[in-house]
């Protein structure tokens, strides 16, 4: 059974890969610079989203793609918060956005509008690990309530994962977590991860968040 | 594409389904309740656990199954405050556990020694809802810095549950969580759940959480 199951889902991975190729293709064709945001449910990328949008959204062009496994609430939150373009996915259960998706996603997009996108993926350290949607980097939001160890328990996630935002840096004085150990875990299974430290919620950090996202527009190299 | 990762998924569920079946009329057999806990990654399980095990775990005869991705640093944890049965499930970078695993976690513990037996399972609130382990109930813990949206968000999950545990009850004055809201969300989409509000840190509402589960294991019935 297990090895089965194993061997369909390797059929699926590798059709999803040629769909990424085509997607990245596309997004390179236009210039557009694309960042998949995962972490786990709760952990506060939509607020960081919108706080983004707000902050550079239009300086920097930017627009997202969200996934949801059923509604599209983050994408009503999201779309109050800019003209930019934001294309709803709902998964219809999935746990995870795939490239197909994107594919269709880009279709209803206005590629020439833009020059970041995000994706902002369904919530689960688990599962998107696994599926390329032709980003340039996943960036896994990790917030301070979800306790130091989440790298070593989902090391896939940050093996895949270029950079790491620490959110919700303003609850640190009411929980047991230690941040030194959280970057020092997370360092353990990918050495080469970059943090940024920020709160949404009260913009700690967040000219550092807004000050890489320029860096990366204006060189458009990758980083 | 779409559909044909729908029927194979369909046939796995199916052979699932028949596993789960064996391992209820096990856990039957020895007079066991097992409850299936589910939530985001960094939720508080592990620590719930290690309280209710502290607790009540020798007057109840807890014992407890973990899955984890990779590591077995919950079942480590959950062995120092008990000498109740652990066993650890590495489910290999699977999302959830599957009731084959629960078979042979089964296999590896002695039934005559347990009546409650919790399913700590893979931080996931998308894929476990999939997944009968042969469990009396499903209980969602939902921690206040996930946001009240959660049951909107993920409907299968709660759909699925019977009880939902609101934990890091302590946190409430410092984040933006409307834990009315919040329950009334989780009541759309499945009237019948049932609220435990608890701080496993703290210590507020535990005393609930552990009538409860006193008088499932008296009762012996169906909770």
């Amino acid at each position: 059974m297990t090895v089965r199951r194993i061997e369909v889902r390797e059929r699926v991975m590798e059709r999803n890969d040629v769909l990424a190729r085509d997607v990245r293709r596309r997004l390179d064709d236009a210039g557009i610079i694309a960042y998949n945001l995962v972490s786990s449910p709760g952990s506060g990328k939509t607020l960081l989203l919108e706080r983004t949008l707000a902050g550079v959204g239009e300086e920097l062009r930017i627009g997202v793609v969200t996934g949801d496994v059923q509604t599209q609430n983050d994408a009503d939150r999201l779309a109050h918060h800019t003209d930019r373009l934001v294309q709803a996915v709902v998964t219809g259960g999935a746990c995870h956005l795939d490239a197909l998706q994107m594919q269709d996603a880009l279709d209803a997009l206005d590629l020439t509008a833009l020059r970041i996108l995000f994706i902002e993926n369904v919530g689960n350290l688990v599962c998107p690990a696994s599926w390329d949607l032709g980003e340039r980097a996943k960036i896994v939001v990790l917030s301070v309530t979800e306790g130091e160890d989440k790298p070593l328990k989902y090391p896939k996630m940050f093996q895949q994962a270029r950079h790491v935002i620490i959110n919700k840096m303003d609850l640190l004085p009411y929980v047991p977590f230690d941040i030194e150990r959280c970057v020092a875990y997370a360092r353990e299974v990918n050495p080469s991860l970059e943090f940024f430290r920020v709160s949404a919620l009260t913009g700690q950090g967040m000219e550092d968040w807004f000050r890489f996202l320029k860096e990366s527009a204006w060189a458009g190299s990758p980083v």
